[in-house]
């Protein structure tokens, strides 16, 4: 079955070799030109108030359980928040399938569907969140399985005992490790996780941001339409 | 509007905050469980002969232009190969969009769809390709759209006039990026510059490969079916 997938690797027809002396011959005698040099660029958005609700706090209000509205603003240390989240789930016996039904029942951020498939048609996008594969899912899935760089859940029997992060700042060092491969970095987000990544991008954009942030990070252009984005983006490829 | 969106940010309910003190106490309480920890894993798939077919010699017989089926086994020279290959195309006076348009008339190999939807069910996956962004894209968007890191071309109103490689060695460089942001890699290809990336995953497997490939790069294994592959890449995350 594979030989016949590859032809170029199947069969060899010398009359496609006997074409390589007149190939070489005209290639030669090419003048070399020096084109205007352009980078590529690729494109890294944040998840969450950008392209989908903000996950702990739509699933406290779908489930009606306050505490699980708490951020980082109110429990600085996040990994007392993320401890504390993840006994709230186990003391109302949620487990990941009932959060992911949860998930499922949210929708993306109106436009946000139509400006992804909008833009993956022009361009190569990364999604960068903290958020985690399993809780991301059910909106990744709606927003037509983007790339999603992220953290994980232990689940051992449907139930989550841990979280990992997979690497600390790990949006800054997505943008990092791109821009290592030779592509410009466009980026967008819209809270102050997201700033370092900003910083690090060839051009970083505030969007959906609050007042706080936009005051704070003015070096960053704050806009909140996808069609301002998409022009911003467009114009920097 | 943006306001709107982002609930956490727009108002904070005393009682939300009020809930601090029981969430710090239930927290604290909890005794310090060590779980196992397992890497987070993605995969990197190359493009030609895996997914979709061999772009170059499959436009080639759908033009009849048999020079164009000449690669790299031909003439060894990239640059000379390339730079005869957009003559040829200009020779032939096809722009841009005819050649989109035959590339697009071609399909993803049998299965591939089918690969890639259940793939990126489970696991995040990035195409590393030494195509052309333009050339790919008529059959990316029948893969429904997965990221794709290759190179691109200079256009110039409809005419090709140059290539440009982003990177050398940009599969193998891009697999040791996603390991330094804590990625387990997972890796398949079915030919010689797929090697290097093979060989700096976690783990690399040999797809769709000729019998020369697999004979000196024993270490891979080599599989020739979809539901294989996907066995063994299941296994490793």
């Amino acid at each position: 079955m594979s030989q016949n997938l590859i032809p170029g690797f199947c069969r060899r027809k010398s009359e496609v070799q006997a074409s390589v002396p007149m190939f070489l011959s005209t290639t030669r005698s090419r003048p070399g030109i020096l084109w205007p040099r352009m980078k590529q660029s690729i494109v890294t958005l944040d998840l969450e108030g950008v392209l989908v609700p903000e996950i702990w706090i739509a699933f406290a209000n779908k489930t009606g359980i306050k505490e699980l509205e708490l951020t980082t603003r109110d429990i600085p240390d996040y990994d007392v928040l993320m401890r504390g989240r993840l006994q709230i789930l186990d003391r109302h016996n949620l487990k990941l399938g009932d959060i992911q039904s949860v998930i499922a029942s949210l929708r993306p951020l109106e436009g946000a569907l139509e400006f992804m498939r909008s833009l993956r048609e022009k361009t190569q996008v990364i999604i960068l969140s903290d958020t985690f594969e399993e809780f991301a899912k059910p909106l990744i899935r709606q927003l037509e399985w983007p790339t999603l760089l992220c953290h994980k859940l232990e689940v051992v029997e449907g139930r989550i005992v841990n979280y990992r992060l997979r690497q600390q700042n790990q949006k800054q060092k997505s943008v990092e490790a791109l821009r290592g491969l030779n592509y410009k970095v466009i980026a967008a987000g819209d809270s102050f996780n997201d700033t370092a990544m900003l910083g690090a991008a060839d051009i970083g954009f505030l969007f959906h941001a609050p007042e706080a942030i936009r005051a704070q990070f003015h070096q960053f252009k704050a806009i909140d339409r996808y069609e301002d984005l998409m022009e911003l983006i467009l114009h920097e490829l």
